[in-house]
């Protein structure tokens, strides 16, 4: 990959006195939210692109904390020379509220309790963390975006950018996303927070003040949410049968197979880094994500990109291409490509040359336009 | 559905009191198989089908016990007139080692301990499954099976035994399986069991003395299980987004939709019916399951018929056609179907016309070469 890093950088934090109303009517406040910036703002302000994070992402995005060797999310889609060009662009990429990652979410303290929020955190909606970055974007004094976008739950919060403040996005791409969660979304979602709340150590969300975590719910969540990050085609290729020791071990507990270790691996590794309840709030919020009746509706200057993966089947080519024939109804500017890759939904975070090279051109024909 | 029931049904048991050796080198004795049979044994005993059932079954696949109004799992196949004429086959269904309808399994009495075995049951395969119903065969002094037939569990038993005892197998179908287990296939039995064994209430396996059950990380299990049965897009039709009292509840804990409700549903109505030893024992055998290399060998007169489901994603026609091209490597008698069907992997317990047609004439076929 061309470019350089953005090197060190510094997690910015917006706070507002405002409350914030929820879609459910009722209001959260005081609320912040995380942020990092990369590239200058021009006089004109108009260089800006919004870049969301996924399910369990963050505001890093890229380059490095002092302390920390690990990249931001998208280090190879975001710098110097790279497609999301820190030279050309200033760069804004907003932590979720409901997150853990700095944003207000469950494990804030709750001004009325003064203990953490847990599960009186009230229940939020892509809708409420997009009002909540629009609050951001007015703190920055910016008044139009030339580009949203987001892979995942990143690219739903770029269509719903688009259709909460349609005046405001130049363009939007929404990557491996979805206008609706399917049945089968939902469905994986219920698994992964039953498993969470019936945790013994959930402790109806108050394990943080037990310095205590429901750490098997979690792992269990994630671990499923793993194999539909993944395509069966990339299980096969990554481990295929192939034993952890050589043999079959016939013990009922024990890991035969290189893919139950990986997912333990990655389930242990998720109960590090990420709060069981932040988990169980923005599953719900992706669930209740339903704009198709918006999408029909819309009218907009905003110039849409839409990109699948051949293999994503968490959120498919066939979502994506709703997306399209509903923004296409009302004759709205609307791009879309497919790109092969046997990696799955993870496609996103992994495929970068073709990926890359699309979005550079995509913006350069904006910019011209 | 033509064809009537085979009415009122009785549960057999064979009990062996040689040991049976398992793959593992351990043994199991005594053991006892629970087994039905429809139909009438010819004098030339060369009208048996052995039927064979999917990890949650039992021996139980037609007619009725007298005081239960629910029929066996394949009613529609089994019984006068029907694709598995009763009569004209005699029709054996043996329940598998390790479950909890009648075979020995995990919660019956350890005669070392005579406590239930829980744990302490030995690790099994498919083959030994197919070894211990060889002993029931024996013991009803058959020596030709006209025909061994299952779907999904039940189909790698069908293939086992066509592997294991080739000379006494005339016909071998195998139904919405696998040659052998994905990681894709491996890893939601891994989380499956990882919530079982997460239970606080499990007791490493001891629950049974203790009067309580593991039943959140059983029903966890049941519920991802589900979503691995159903399509995508029966999912769509059955539920879409229907939500469960027509608005969002906002509420963290709340069944918003029809699908939340219905695989809490499925979960609970299983942990009723099921035990929690058996199930990890079942799928772990299951995950052992690889005869990749033995079909390469195997060179037989038996005569093979495949079927599989477009919208089967668990057992995919892609692994069906594996079976087959591994057969026809050396010239073995195989046909192949795939049925047109949007139920998922379920369709094999579902699809009786199109399927009950296949299986007639595949057998008619056989009845006369």
């Amino acid at each position: 990959m061309n470019g350089n890093s953005v090197g060190i950088v510094v997690r910015n934090f917006f706070t507002s006195d405002e409350p914030l109303k929820l879609i459910s009517q009722l209001e959260l406040s005081p609320f912040s939210i995380a942020y990092e910036t990369y590239g200058t703002l021009n006089e004109e302000k108009n260089n800006v692109i919004l870049v969301f994070h996924a399910l369990s992402g963050s505001a890093h995005a890229a380059g490095f904390y002092p302390t920390d060797p690990n990249p931001g999310w998208w280090e190879d889609m975001i710098g110097p020379g790279k497609p999301l060009d820190t030279n050309r662009y200033f760069i804004v990429c907003s932590n979720i509220i409901g997150s853990c990652y700095g944003s207000t979410g469950p494990e804030s303290l709750n001004p009325k309790t003064q203990k953490p929020y847990a599960l009186d955190f009230p229940v939020i909606t892509v809708k409420d963390m997009v009002r909540a970055q629009k609050k951001l974007i007015d703190f920055l004094d910016i008044k139009k975006l030339f580009c949203v976008i987001g892979g995942s739950l990143g690219g739903m919060q770029a269509l719903e950018w688009a259709l909460s403040y349609p005046e405001m996005v130049e363009s939007s791409i929404i990557i491996a996303a979805t206008a609706k969660m399917t049945p089968q979304n939902i469905a994986f979602n219920e698994i992964g927070r039953v498993a969470i709340l019936s945790d013994f150590l959930f402790s109806n969300g108050n394990y943080q003040l037990q310095n205590q975590k429901p750490a098997k719910g979690l792992a269990i969540a994630r671990m499923l949410a793993h194999i539909t990050y993944l395509s069966e085609q990339s299980m096969n290729n990554k481990f295929g049968r192939e034993l952890k020791t050589g043999n079959y071990l016939f013990g009922l507990k024990d890991i035969d197979f290189q893919v139950q270790s990986y997912l333990h691996y990655q389930g242990d590794k998720f109960v590090e880094r990420f709060d069981a309840n932040s988990y169980l709030y923005i599953t719900k919020a992706m669930d209740y994500f339903d704009v198709t009746k918006e999408l029909l509706e819309l009218k907009t200057k905003t110039k849409f990109l839409l990109i699948s993966f051949t293999s994503d089947w968490l959120f498919s080519t066939r979502q994506s291409m709703e997306i399209v024939n509903l923004l296409r109804k009302n004759n709205n500017h609307v791009s879309f490509t497919e790109i092969e890759s046997d990696q799955g939904h993870d496609s996103f975070l992994l495929n970068f040359e073709v990926q890359g090279e699309i979005l550079s051109s995509f913006l350069e024909g904006i910019k011209k336009s």
